[in-house]
């Protein structure tokens, strides 16, 4: 973690654990309860979801536009737009590795160019899930290769355009969101 | 859900539940696993947590600087940097009520002006939490009252501090990143 060119007084926040419960361990979470003793000395619990992490990708094309998804997330029972991301098989998978994967399984495509583009932490108040973003440039269309049961619709959309979707609220998913904002002031920059 | 202003062809896409099982009802997590039927006709097991929903400030100063949280998040077990945020104490709260109460307590500051900034999903794949996002101005400093059981540190950075820290990726919370950078296009723009 950085936000290191600050000092900051963090010495009264830290909780320590007491004990940890397995709660369940199902086939994508895996949940524990904890009892940690607060600053103030008083115990409580903490409930949280363990995970692997996972990588998400914006792959721009050379003119500017976006391999986006449409994808069912039972979570909100709705289709919503998404960059294609992916787990890690496990803690240790290299994440560029991962991402090449995700991008290709998913979409089809490959890419010349990966940029880092940083972590984002989705709800940190209840999971140690990390993302590690991507940018993807130099981009090469091939055949994709779904699981039998992953179903996921790929469209192209302007950089532009899905910018104004953001500003606008109209793109909902955080690592989507972060991902096209942080790109738009890279390429602007690069102009 | 927005997304309006493309047609998508979603039809191929949805899940649909065929049971529901509790797992876990916590003091915070709230955890089910249901079997669905895929678009194919298959079945498999969607984990995901459902959540009240939450919200978020990014309160902004006449000068430009924003008013930020250190707080200790257990799951990632550090202490990171994020803006005021809170959640819903049901699913029918007003989330701008919601707003103006975690700001008042976490940092002792009140609002003349709320200005919306759009919804965030944390983790779609696996929770329904959203989170509505406001961006707070025309502050005055107050008295906090945080719970007894509550520890954050408040600190002020100046929103293009922050934009520099978010470009790096040095802030990792995904909410205090879309708040960030939305933020600071919105007020570029207004220059």
């Amino acid at each position: 973690m950085g936000e290191m060119d600050k000092t900051y007084n963090d010495k009264n926040l830290a909780e320590e654990k007491v004990s940890s419960k397995e709660i369940f361990k199902g086939v994508l979470l895996h949940v524990f309860q904890d009892t940690v003793k607060l600053p103030n000395g008083n115990e409580t619990l903490r409930e949280y979801i363990t995970h692997n992490g996972a990588v998400c990708i914006i792959p721009i094309t050379d003119d500017g536009k976006v391999i986006m998804e449409r994808q069912f997330r039972y979570p909100v029972r709705k289709v919503i737009s998404e960059i294609p991301a992916g787990k890690l098989e496990s803690k240790e998978e290299d994440p560029l590795e991962a991402a090449k994967r995700e991008l290709m399984e998913e979409t089809g495509y490959t890419a010349d160019t990966w940029i880092d583009m940083g972590w984002y932490m989705g709800a940190p108040a209840y999971t140690d899930e990390g993302v590690k973003m991507f940018m993807a440039k130099g981009l090469k269309k091939g055949d994709r290769h779904l699981d039998d049961d992953e179903f996921l619709n790929v469209y192209t959309e302007s950089l532009d355009t899905l910018f104004d979707l953001v500003m606008k609220g109209e793109i909902k998913d955080g690592k989507t969101i972060v991902a096209v904002l942080k790109a738009k002031y890279m390429l602007d920059n690069e102009k």
